[in-house]
């Protein structure tokens, strides 16, 4: 295999590129942009040696502990528990939440074979045992398998008398009700407040 | 900046990659694919180390000249000139030309500055007169910007005594008249055979 196609062959494994676009991706690289191609293979080597996790909640993290576990100014009562560091990402991008993280390896799929053990509920447990945190925030999403880690990981929490919550389901800012499907408009009359 | 948002800024260069497409391939790297992070590290540093222009049609090549240059069993009457490697490879795999290539450094444009100097027209004055060639054919994009390169690169082939052709216009294979635009009906009229 030329260098050309080992490159369309290794873009192609990047989420939502087909063969189209990396062919395309590979063949701008190349000819307009060797300087881009150079900085994303730097990149991408860096990222894959220093980006490490968080020891303390597992997100992406170039230190031991990342800047949001070493924040001492947030409310240690508050823990947020998410699927992965892109949404932990997500939630401190609105700037609303002052409490701190755990991010799950994932969310529990019976049909995959993925249990409560492989995405880290007991790190989750201990985390939360640590005598400061009163309300564990489930933010996985709302899709059926969330909702079932949603669902275990606030069993496992309430039989060590932790207290969860989970985020509100409701009509999405900005959206006419017409266009919004008929569980989220059920869901929101049943959660009125 | 991080190793992270260094590899999203990175990953935004490519054609067609916004802010959170980027974000979404870096998260997808380094939660679940590592190795392929390192892979495309590597795969990009290789092709912008080892990918050159032929020296005689000018499309990407590992070698001085590429394989279809190479090629002695071709048609060295027929030089299909086209606008980037990428076209070059297209028209390669419909299998259905067997003559040789030529590929310019893009098309003129005037608004940006680009004439026929900035495209390489001398170099493919000097292939076409090798004495074997009788026929250009122009396969340029059937843009604005092509056809003004088709024109131009014609009149210059046609001054020093070379025929040129253009490729066909037409509806294409597969479309319904209905949804075809109107200025494509019209050439496939004119152009009826």
């Amino acid at each position: 295999m030329s260098a050309l196609e080992q490159l369309i062959e290794a873009l192609r494994r990047l989420p939502g590129v087909g063969q189209k676009s990396a062919q395309r991706m590979a063949y701008h690289l190349l000819q307009h942009d060797r300087e881009g191609a150079q900085r994303l293979s730097a990149a991408l080597a860096a990222a894959a040696q220093q980006v490490q996790h968080c020891q303390r909640c597992h997100t992406f993290s170039e230190a031991a502990l990342c800047p949001v576990c070493l924040d001492a100014t947030r409310d240690a009562k508050l823990l947020c528990v998410v699927e992965t560091p892109a949404d932990q990402a997500a939630l401190e991008r609105t700037g609303s939440y002052r409490g701190y993280y755990f991010v799950l390896q994932g969310r529990v799929s019976p049909l995959d074979g993925i249990s409560t053990k492989d995405i880290g509920v007991a790190e989750l447990l201990e985390r939360a045992s640590d005598g400061l945190v009163e309300e564990v925030i489930l933010a996985t999403s709302f899709t059926a398998e969330g909702e079932a880690t949603a669902h275990v990981v606030g069993e496992v929490l309430r039989a060590r008398g932790l207290r969860s919550t989970r985020l509100a389901r409701g009509v999405p800012v900005g959206s006419e009700l017409e266009y919004v499907d008929l569980g989220t408009i059920a869901h929101a009359l049943v959660d009125r407040r």
